[in-house]
């Protein structure tokens, strides 16, 4: 099996994703906030590649049941009705409502691994139900770190790195990396997991994006985010929208 | 003073590098080859973006004293004259004459980075000569890192993260870290650095890149590009071309 790891999307060749499964990383905030979202029962989540997108599918929807979300620069976008913060993603706001998403990065590495076989989204929060999901398909495997601007970003790696960690312990015999092939990327952010394993909370704070958003006053943020597995929601997109994988 | 690396040329934001000194890093096998042509007597290296600006380029140089040089694949360019291993730059055959250099990752690279206040190529085979002069330097430093075909490549990473620790270690007094104000990725690379540096030629061998190329029989050049500071040639650019910096 392989396991193929992009750094930014810019970097992912659409055309390959066909068979492969995808799980795309936002540590801060997309991927931990469509988890929370979920987990509160919203209906589903649309990933829009703009803000003009965003707003002209509310239309359509209509706003008594769709909400317009997301933010630029860390920051609510005007007019939208909830930022990018996982604790403005109340029960009581969102449930039983579609959520248009429109962040600067996870919702573009959304939209870009959308040509998958399948596509899950995966953070620190629900890490363990994503990679019981991703364990279960026969497909290799493609990691897509959102990054920030189309950059690097230490968060995403280290997360990707959790999950290649966790393949090759839990099926890779010792001494037989072979059966996972690896691509450079994947190699290292397996070794950038290694590095950062025992303090991610540490690791959020320091990171360039971390910093950004304790200046915004989000620091509370980078502790939630870096919350092993305290969700068990398992978000894969169907038709367009990410919904609550049940099992089926 | 800021260091920023960038794993893929497509992460460079080209108008911010106007003030900067550019570092430029394709260990396999471009920087390496650029350092032995020109430690080995080469008039200088014009770096194209393209095979056919490489033609047309050496016409308007003349076939007599312009040699065409590169690699599609990792193999020689058909017609041209020389390919991208070092050993192929031996003196007889390259000594006052001047490269059109066209290879897939690191021309592109350097063609990327022109823009910069100024530019040198930094292999593992002439670190030591390189970094002394970038540390002479009063401008903030960006590292491109070739990686291969837009996308990440562990080797480039790890010669990326030796500067940036011997910059924390030359420059940076213990636990003022924030003499250095670096990007995730300088911070990544270094840590990448610190897992692989017992072992360079392992990395290489071990690296996507590196396997291809023993595959096409040049494993020798892994030997000769893991070798650390066995040349103590600077390219810089030079409107346009890399000449070998005299020190004035």
């Amino acid at each position: 099996m392989r396991i193929e790891l992009f750094f930014t999307p810019n970097e992912v060749k659409e055309e390959e994703l066909k068979n492969q499964t995808v799980l795309v990383i936002d540590v801060l905030r997309a991927s931990t906030t469509i988890a929370y979202a979920l987990h509160n029962g919203c209906r589903g989540i649309i990933p829009a590649n703009s803000i003009d997108g965003a707003i002209e599918l509310s239309k359509k929807i209509g706003r008594d049941s769709a909400l317009l979300c997301g933010e630029r620069e860390g920051v609510k976008i005007e007019g939208f009705d909830l930022g990018n913060s996982p604790f403005e993603y109340e029960a009581e706001k969102i449930k039983d409502k579609t959520l248009i998403f429109a962040t600067t990065n996870g919702s573009k590495a959304i939209v870009k691994g959308s040509s998958a076989n399948s596509l899950t989204v995966g953070s620190f929060v629900n890490f363990q139900s994503t990679f019981n999901y991703l364990s279960s398909s026969p497909n290799d495997l493609a990691i897509i770190c959102s990054g920030k601007l189309d950059q690097f970003a230490i968060e995403d790696a280290v997360c990707g790195g959790l999950y290649v960690s966790s393949f090759l312990s839990e099926f890779g015999s010792a001494g037989k990396e072979g059966e996972y092939e690896l691509n450079d990327a994947a190699f290292a952010a397996l070794k950038l997991y290694e590095v950062y394993k025992n303090d991610l909370l540490e690791m959020l704070k320091k990171s360039s994006h971390g910093r950004y958003l304790i200046e915004l006053g989000f620091e509370k943020d980078l502790y939630l985010c870096s919350e092993l597995d305290s969700l068990k929601v398992i978000p894969v997109l169907d038709q367009g929208k990410l919904v609550s994988y049940n099992g089926s």
